[in-house]
């Protein structure tokens, strides 16, 4: 069947964005190989600019805008931290002019951030629903382009542009760990890596609500509807059901055991990057490394005899006047 | 003149620690770059083992002592933190009874890790004259060798591997920025540097109350005696004077010009590395990273036609529950 994007495509982005972003350096920390017995290798997206992977998926997006309607009048989108930097940034650069439509609990210094960049901030109420409605509603009276945070090709290819980098930088991986909100990142490092090298096993990080595991063991939207935000403390992966066009590319290439995990595991991972890893990471960046050092991964690596094991940290954008702990 | 230290001492430590110890990746940033106009390389030694550079030296004294003395009884120390902290984890490598005095105001991040190397830990008042009186008595009473902090031979010859490593990552550098307090960094760096490249300009950042510069510029050591501590928020660059045997290589090594912070301006530099390179470092190690974003460097890049240039992180061992803003 075919998926919304392909290898072609995130190669494309990776021509498009590479003098634009950082080409994360892998980092490597002792205490975690001990414990886990594997050799683990952090890809650190915290440390991209505008602190996440979002910044690839946001100036591919508008690079290839500009490309094919060099006269567009300017970009909008809903999102409550990460993406929405990502895409005030990137579209500063273009010379685009940018509208982000924000809820109104998202953490300050995500808004903060935003506004940073140059973009227009819109508040409107912290649900689904609202959001959307008001980007539309933006998109339609300004003549504006919408870029949605995850269920849009060109945002997909290019957050699959770090699996180029990984392999590219440690070719003989056994697995990587990724985790999930509405998939962008998941299904572009996905198609990228399984494209590249089909042996390689990448296994999704999500919180325990959000039901990913069985949904693709029974290869079905089994969410309920209207699509709902979750509770989790991890604010960059709050989204229950991925995109209709994220989905496909998960339920079909991604490992059918997940790695879920609560609230409290997930603090822990943070906690454990800020004092051992010496590294700021936001809670949904730390979500991968609570994954890498959970029992129920060390059963994982066991059951599929994996060695080299990449770590996505998706993120550090964290308030620190107001750390959990 | 004879110095208590050359770079065959350094060396002869790298072949010592060299497959104990993290060589410390290379760091860069787009914002520090910008905003100096530098081409700006950090080495992280708050991602070194211990969370500091004092693994350095503190394994090359171990183990240079238990090559000269295989049935040594064990060994002591003075000191309010990571020193502590990298004595007690060589120790332990080195299967070594270790015992470190620690002052009752040490932050308890650090006496933490102390303890849990291994080493017993005794708490004396907060004065410099209690710390070795303590020191030398359990040395006399106990049969253990001292192995201070920085005015140590095989302690400054340890630290000055990270230039070796630096020199190695980068080779074309034009300066060095680090951080001072007792001097066994500073001088082991200096050391090593400037043996292997003559033209190198090693520049020392310390805290505006310790007065280095006067005394580098006059020859002489004009500090007041008794030996003071300083009342800098670096709790690990506290000591005015720097050693016997650090002060004649960072006298007749360093640069005449040092770059002298403020508190404020130390804390400032912790929140940008806390906040742009998503880094934790402790205060004493955020000070190179203000001293290379800060006017006064700008002004020694222009006059010295600076363009690549180290900065070295010392540490990164804070109290992620009472940061300083």
């Amino acid at each position: 069947m075919a998926y919304a994007i392909d290898l072609a495509a995130v190669r494309a982005a990776h021509e498009r964005i590479q003098h634009l972003v950082h080409r994360t350096a892998i980092a490597t920390n002792n205490t975690v190989n001990q414990s886990t017995g594997l050799e683990v290798f952090f890809k650190p997206e915290n440390t991209q600019l505008t602190g996440a992977f979002k910044l690839r998926g946001a100036l591919n997006a508008i690079l290839h805008l500009k490309e094919t309607n060099p006269n567009c009048k300017g970009v909008v989108t809903h999102s409550s931290g990460n993406h929405g930097q990502a895409l005030s940034y990137a579209a500063a650069r273009a010379k685009i002019p940018c509208t982000v439509v924000v809820p109104e609990n998202a953490p300050s210094v995500k808004v903060k951030g935003i506004r940073s960049h140059g973009a227009k901030v819109v508040l409107c109420e912290a649900t689904a629903q609202a959001r959307q409605e008001t980007c539309d509603r933006l998109a339609a009276q300004e003549n504006l382009t919408a870029i949605p945070s995850y269920n849009y090709p060109d945002v997909m290819s290019g957050q699959g542009t770090i699996s180029l980098e990984l392999l590219d930088q440690v070719p003989d991986l056994d697995a990587i760990l990724v985790a999930i909100s509405g998939g962008g990142l998941a299904s572009g490092v996905l198609m990228a890596a399984k494209s590249i090298k089909p042996s390689i096993k990448v296994f999704i990080v999500e919180p325990k609500e959000k039901m990913l595991e069985e949904c693709i063991r029974s290869g079905e939207r089994l969410w309920p509807n209207p699509p709902r935000l979750m509770n989790t403390i991890a604010d960059g992966m709050r989204i229950q059901q991925p995109g209709s066009l994220t989905w496909p590319i998960i339920r079909d290439m991604a490992e059918k055991s997940t790695v879920a995990l609560e609230d409290e595991e997930i603090i822990a991972g943070m906690k454990f990057a800020f004092e051992n890893m010496k590294m700021v990471v936001e809670p949904s960046g730390a979500s991968t490394v609570a994954a890498v050092l959970s029992d129920r991964f060390k059963d994982l690596a066991k059951e599929h005899g994996l060695k080299r094991v990449a770590v996505i940290i998706s993120g550090g954008n964290v308030d620190l006047h107001n750390l959990p702990w």
